[in-house]
């Protein structure tokens, strides 16, 4: 049984307030679960329809009914389980050769896809500037597809950080160089800023090289790519070579 | 005014059923509202929160209240404009040098960030297996963000379709060749499956090349990159040479 108190609890935990005052975060999902048991992530309760993760010793686990689970959940299709986790310890700043730093991204979903692509790239540290969305965030979480485990991420003062990188700082750019014609250098901070407003200018002043993806279709739109698919575009290419 | 009886035929659009019945479909914000002013698309009716579109002659422009507004939007964050669009004719299929197919593509923002993908490189047409999600369903149309308009997209028996196209048939495997060193033909159909089980076994048979994305990290998580992002990097790669 699952107390309303505790419900209470658990939906809080979408508010970056809340994931303070309690020290927890939301994991859902059996599968991401799993992987977190062997990370130094720390589970500290399980709230699950199902006994398959019942192996799992030293960690409180509680049966809970499907209509318990969707007052829990924060996917439209709830998963079979819910851990609260405890919020880690932030990392020390080691600075690493390939780096994504994002200015002000605002949508879950796309930090999570940013680092669901850092994980597949093997990308290990993203910078984020201290307005960008908290990655403890249940949806950007589950975008991330459990890669939150694997990649390092830090928030930080972009200013300072950028002005003293020994790294080159990469940024896009409508008015950049090709990307198909760029060189990467081998250490670099491949910078993406705010979904709307692309980068604060003290990042843009910082940038050494602004590079673009050509547009190949006939379109006379002004949308650009979205900010995720713009992000894996470039690795893409980045590892090509 | 809106009355009840228009709005609950405007909630029925986000199913395939009613946008038949009304030869209806719907598209949100007055942006992309604009932007079909110039295609062979035809607007019906449009219900606006402010006069932005006035300027537009011929059409039925009704001012409503951001109250009603929220009754009729499919979004989380409601823009300015809903427009109530014709379905058009279904074009004639001719077969182009450069496709995208799709088998069984489920969720409406796969589907619609690939027509964005589409129109930004450049790849005219789409065809979709008979049991792809709808195009005209309002979260596909918002995910495209105004590419439907430029990109064709035709439903088709896959099956006879590839048995007899004159490109090549290109599809994504875990095991297939590495995408860096493929050399794409200059006439081909980049095939892609549904988000949970990849594509069919007919449509697998029907392929003559597998090609997949490389892992660059240390990651052994078993999850893929998602359908979209990966055609995302794969039409990147084809578009780098």
């Amino acid at each position: 049984m699952l107390s309303s108190h505790k419900i209470k609890i658990i939906q809080s935990l979408d508010k970056k307030k809340f994931r303070q005052k309690y020290n927890l975060f939301l994991v859902e999902g059996n599968k991401i679960i799993r992987e977190m048991v062997n990370s130094p992530f720390k589970i500290k309760e399980i709230f699950s329809v199902n006994s398959d993760l019942n192996y799992l010793k030293n960690i409180e686990i509680t049966e809970i009914s499907s209509t318990d689970l969707k007052k829990i959940s924060f996917l439209q299709h709830p998963k079979d389980s819910v851990a609260l986790c405890e919020i880690p310890l932030e990392e020390d700043f080691i600075e690493c050769d390939r780096q994504i730093i994002l200015d002000g991204i605002q949508d879950p979903g796309n930090l999570g896809t940013i680092i669901r692509l850092a994980d597949w790239f093997g990308i290990e540290q993203i910078i984020c500037s201290e307005d960008t969305v908290d990655f403890l965030k249940p949806k950007v979480i589950m975008a991330s597809m459990g890669s939150f485990l694997r990649v390092k991420i830090i928030y930080k003062n972009l200013d300072n950080y950028l002005e003293n990188t020994k790294n080159v700082n990469i940024g896009t750019d409508m008015n950049g160089e090709n990307i198909y014609n760029f060189e990467f250098p081998k250490q670099f901070n491949l910078i993406l800023g705010n979904e709307g407003n692309g980068m604060r200018e003290n990042t843009f002043n910082q940038l050494q090289h602004k590079i673009t993806i050509p547009r190949f279709g006939i379109s006379k739109s002004t949308e650009s790519l979205n900010v995720s698919m713009a992000t894996g575009i470039i690795l893409g290419q980045i590892f090509s070579r």
